[in-house]
């Protein structure tokens, strides 16, 4: 396609873009789509002459836009936020109009540059010590992996050079608590250290914070046992609850065994940019590795998770290649962010970052992070304040983790009389909620039971739609 | 940023991207910045207050292209092509402007299922066999390393759940050969096997591709020593002359020892394209996973790497995960992107290609593909009939590999007299091309001596810049 042909296409699709983000409070929340709808529109073989920009525009509409849960909605309280703000998006658009090629310092140094400089005013606003440096990655998920991938290799003097894992005498052992998300045993378990050496450490019943008394003692064990403790991931923020684990007190014992401390704030690191919020964090100058997505609640368009390291050399060792190939005349001068992480070829991921935080500029992100903070407490007082509902979690965040509890099968003391009516109560009115359209909302497992998690943080979401939320919550749940 | 804001300032940039496009022939090729020069002209801290569009705008021109080196240049014949389509970047672009989060089918049924179609009809097109299913992985690296993970765990039947490699008896081998990409060693030390369990097997002087029989008794020597080969990396086109391992003479030896096969075809996938080119992955249908990056020749703007698996249950059960959070009533009847690689949230990554197929059409992607293997084939012609000039690997796609063999330094019948002066002269001439920023091309060590490669495909390069290049090559290095 030619730059003409281009401009006129890439117009449309700009008003397309806009006139989209605009209707989206007048579609329906949750995908009404089933299995196989949108599949079933698309033809079974490409097609092997042009078709016109009016002809995937139009499929736009029909074929793409029914198939997604809207997530940029005002009344999306689904998982976590997924923001992707507009001027995060005219980054991105850069990015690919540029179609920079990130794989050395020298196809592109300002991807490399731009990057650095990015990573480190979000160090600064964030908090994170000054002597870390950052990267980013495309998700919590992959820097989880290459933090653990690390420390193994930390832990094993570089086996990876030498026989592996294959090679090592006694196991490796890593810890964390139930609530750690679905990615930290997933790395654990690429990482080859095997699901058996997977510690759940305790936590307390209310918080479902990690408890540091029953950290150390597992650690002990295993100590006791020959087996060697390499690392721990502390939970800033789970996806659950939003639990906060207790950092400063975790870093003491994680360093007497000179263990590695992942801290893992995809959700929590965007209240980071709080200064009131930095507590969260308390006691990250010990740790080794903190990762945040600013494509959640910050609202930097997928993907964009930031990773910061006390110790880069480390990190590069794990990961350096050097092929001639890719060799030119200023390496050893510059950065080579292919060294501190998986992919070889990069996007210039930092625009994004670069064009929001300039577009927007950090005041009025920070306003928006306060306004779901204080929308998240008034719902959790009304909660708490109507009959019959129960607030599940401390809420430290935006999330609010909720119940209906019909008298019929929970006592007037809290007492569940019957778990399964209860369990099937809770899912038959969010499923009513999410299958209107009107809002969404996640049900989640909390010990044992569902739960409703309220997620709160859609950049359009005002206080007036978390009011008209909790009006639909009780009109559903208390109707049933 | 509300709607309206972003239609004004995205009309902007389109345009901004439409004559960037444009005024690309009139930038030198090789970015002209120093270390340091670009971050150097951003502030130290990120705004608290908005800036106009306009400012960053001016700071595209100002900073961010000055910093990129070309290579959607005429002239780029670098590395290895990098095309960002104008297609696929209006498919990108919609990405972003949707906002779309996947993370389960339920997040956004179009984008796990437009991805389904477009990989199946991908499949189609380079004839991976039928009953192979794909996803769209970040790069060829991360493919590669997902690839190994899966072979680990097919050898050790599941230890990820159990001991990890922690846990494993016989130590586990992988083979390639020196020519493998870079992140081919990088995946077998991440995935715990160890470099000293990487066989580097011998290979064809001149070909350099892959010698079956030393394959074999690579395999037989670590047998016989009680260690287990678990995997083989093919290499279709490697990254220094394009060779082409022969994968069905492989397979039939990797099969007998229940080995995984994996194709890294990252650069040569897009040649599968020509029905003609099918060759170069015979006996694939003996083979475990295939990877090639459309991001790199097709020119889907990065980043889009495909990756097929035989086996795509295997795959899932190495990487699933099963949270309560993230349950949904269509489960079990839909396919879970985030159980085929490492990351959680991916981004609605289908649509560039899908803009792309539509827009261009398979067939014109063909004759520019075509094209561009005819220019090499005409490049590599007049390299060999010039005098003190060598190719130095069979051309077996796009890229000609050569050197200017002065008479001083290389004896009439090709003895290399003085191999010092030979590397010297070659990165002497090189620099100067790159650094007159008039076409750029990158130097590699083959057989211990710096050679010039030579990597025609850039989106933009006709026959007539091919032998422009061609009088640019000998009237800079016969100079000398
Ligand atoms: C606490 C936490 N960690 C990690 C992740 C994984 O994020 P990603 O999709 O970036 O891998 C999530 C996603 O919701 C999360 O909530
Ligand atoms: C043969 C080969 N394999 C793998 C790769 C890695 O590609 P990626 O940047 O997608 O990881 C390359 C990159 O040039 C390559 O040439």
């Amino acid at each position: 396609m030619e730059p003409e042909e281009f401009r006129a296409a890439a117009h449309a699709l700009v008003d397309w873009i806009a006139d989209y983000r605009e209707r989206i409070p007048e579609l329906p929340v949750q995908s009404q789509v089933k299995p196989g709808d949108v599949a079933g529109l698309l033809p079974v073989s490409a097609p092997a002459a042009p078709e016109s920009f009016d002809a995937v525009l139009r499929d736009l509409d029909h074929v793409v836009v029914p198939g997604i849960t809207q997530v940029q909605h005002p009344n999306y309280y689904g998982w976590f936020p997924s923001n992707a703000t507009l001027s995060s998006v005219l980054g991105d658009f850069a990015t690919a109009g540029l179609g920079a090629l990130g794989i050395t310092w020298q196809s592109a140094p300002s991807l490399t540059e731009v990057e650095e400089v990015v990573v480190a005013w979000l160090r600064e606003l964030t908090g994170v010590p000054e002597t870390w440096y950052g990267v980013i990655q495309d998700t919590a998920s992959t820097a989880c992996l290459v933090a653990l991938l690390a420390a193994r290799e930390r832990a094993t003097d570089y086996s990876e050079t030498r026989g592996g894992l294959q090679a090592e005498p006694a196991p490796m052992t890593v810890y964390t608590t139930e609530y750690a998300h679905s990615s930290i045993p997933k790395a654990v378990a690429l990482a080859g250290f095997g699901m058996d050496n997977l510690r759940v450490v305790e936590t307390d019943p209310w918080t479902r914070a990690l408890r540091p008394a029953a950290l150390a003692e597992a650690i002990a064990a295993d100590v006791a046992e020959g087996r060697r403790p390499v690392a721990v991931v502390v939970n800033i923020g789970t996806t659950g609850t939003t639990a906060v684990d207790p950092l400063a007190e975790i870093v003491p014992i994680a360093r007497e065994h000179g263990m590695w401390v992942h801290v893992d704030a995809a959700m929590a690191g965007s209240a980071l940019l709080l200064p009131e919020q930095r507590g969260l964090v308390d006691g990250l100058e010990g740790a080794d590795s903190l990762t945040w997505n600013p494509h959640k609640w910050m609202g930097t368009v997928l993907d964009c998770s930031l990773m910061y390291v006390a110790d880069p050399e480390h990190l590069v060792r794990v990961m350096a290649t050097d092929p001639s190939y890719l060799r030119s005349t200023v390496d050893g001068s510059v950065t080579q962010f292919k060294d501190w992480g998986i992919p070889l070829g990069r996007r210039f991921r930092a625009l994004k970052l670069w064009f929001q935080l300039r577009l927007d500029g950090v005041e009025a992100i920070r306003d928006r992070l306060r306004r779901d903070l204080a929308n998240a407490r008034w719902l959790a007082d009304q909660v708490e304040a109507a009959p019959r509902w129960r607030v599940l979690a401390p809420v430290s965040l935006q999330t609010v983790v909720l119940r209906h509890e019909p008298p019929d099968v929970v006592s007037p003391d809290g007492e569940v009389l019957d778990g399964a009516a209860l369990d099937a109560h809770t899912l038959s009115w969010v499923d009513a909620i999410n299958d209107s359209g009107r809002a969404f909302i996640t049900p989640a497992k909390l010990d044992g039971r569902w739960s409703v998690r309220v997620s709160i943080g859609a950049e359009p979401t005002t206080a007036a739609d978390v009011a008209a939320l909790w009006d639909l919550l009780r009109s559903t749940a208390e109707r049933g």
